[in-house]
């Protein structure tokens, strides 16, 4: 299994991902790696020199929720931060689009994990850049202002903004989960069909769906240009909901062994204490 | 009085720079700017499109803190909020240099004050370099990490993130208090005679002092590499203190004029109402 295919390293086009792999026994094997995941996390925890960014985008229902509560079950609370960012708050529209993000940041020993991301900035008000107005930039005048080269520049800013986390130690990951339209048809006649289930659906949720195409456009653009060596993207097909979780624990699992994570070890000074501090346990 | 003299254009040399101008009756003369400098806060405050970032720098006892009192003493609370940045708590070593200033920013329609600012990060511990070590960060293995090129990649990094408030509607002006080290050698001697000056004191102070010609140097550097066009430094001649508050604030007021802030008008809709509301109200 050669995880290397799910990364966008080169232009990538959404209508030839597939949203339909099925790997066999996927929630067994999910439950493997949940185990080893979290074991590394609580080494990371202890060295206390990295920290982990988990970045979650994809359309309604495309199972991000379930995703995060089924990838992190094995991990310590005290390791993992998940922040679900909603319709920005009144406050939050009066800072830059990155300022409710980067208050929500994961310290060094850290796993956070945002659900939905600072890439909303250049998604859902792309979608409806009428949104854009809330935020009151000077330079934003008109509906003409907010074209190509406006979304463009908050991606570069935004790649500046992830370069410096880097640097800082933070290891950024982001994920998109593709999901088929046909398939958030399913999910949505599910929600309406299950009475359990209805207050997940909201009327909102099928304007949206009316915008397939053009969030698809949006999500593929910014996935060429903001997938980056360091924070790079990957595409998971989404349709099958154990296979998608599955396949992002094993990517988040091979990402992270590559910085070998150490349990920091005594000094040499203390070191040499080890015999005298037995000592006086045993004596006292 | 060509206030562009101050700001920091072109490469600038410190030695050059005097530190000595007096301005007569400057105190009378700044109580009239800072009414206005008030005024032009409300507005911005009503118009809720602009921030202000103010970044103050320079050696102790350069005049930060009553700088700080006399320029602002006419604006409401509401309108300005000061944040003084003393040594890095362990919960903010454990996040990028960058989050603990992120998280003060100011609002829209807000001043914000930053009482030493991110450029420590490249001035203290520069100046002391093994301060890093405190960050855990993964590319620092030694002192040998420490050189010109790490701290010229942080300014780089700060350059990036004003230019991302910028782009958002903040309008940053940094100003470095210029003193010379004469006059630090007398405003420490009037903290150590004055037996109520005495708590301003610290041993620290001398040995801080003893690094002057370091200071100096990291000062001329991050000046020369991160005064931009739209986040320019000022070099305040510093040695009267009266004079340094007078041109800060005059600097401020012409800099801030420069971008209109208007009262925000009523809706044409709303303002077609008017006649009704007044009657609506005569009538009651």
């Amino acid at each position: 299994m050669n995880l290397d295919t799910y990364k966008v390293s080169k232009t990538i086009k959404l209508a030839d991902s597939t949203t339909k792999e099925v790997i066999e026994n996927a929630e067994k094997k999910l439950n493997k790696l949940s185990k080893k995941l979290s074991k590394l996390q609580d080494t990371m925890y202890a060295e206390g020199k990295y920290s982990v960014l988990i970045c979650l985008q994809g359309m309604d229902t495309s199972g991000k929720d379930s995703l995060i509560r089924e990838v992190f079950k094995e991990f310590n609370a005290r390791g993992v931060e998940v922040h679900s960012f909603k319709v920005p708050t009144e406050l939050e529209l009066k800072h830059d689009f990155l300022w409710r993000h980067y208050l929500a940041l994961p310290a060094k020993g850290k796993v956070g994990v945002f659900n939905r991301t600072h890439y909303e900035n250049v998604l859902v008000t792309r979608v409806h850049p009428n949104y854009i107005f809330g935020e009151n930039i000077p330079s934003v005048k008109s509906i003409d202002d907010l074209n190509d080269v406006f979304y463009h520049d908050r991606m570069d800013r935004i790649n500046a903004f992830e370069n410096h986390l880097i640097k800082n130690g933070m290891i950024v990951l982001k994920f998109f989960l593709n999901l088929s339209k046909e398939e958030q048809k399913n999910r949505l006649l599910r929600r309406l069909n299950i009475p359990a289930k209805n207050w997940k659906f909201s009327a909102g949720d099928l304007k949206e769906r009316k915008l397939w195409d053009k969030y698809q456009f949006c999500y593929e653009d910014l996935l060429n240009r903001t997938s980056k060596e360091k924070a790079p993207w990957f595409v998971i097909p989404a349709d099958d909901k154990p296979t998608a979780r599955y396949i992002l624990a094993k990517i988040l699992l091979q990402e992270l062994k590559k910085y070998n994570f150490k349990e920091p070890t005594l000094s040499p000074k203390l070191q040499a204490q080890v015999a005298d501090f037995k000592n006086e346990l045993n004596n006292e």
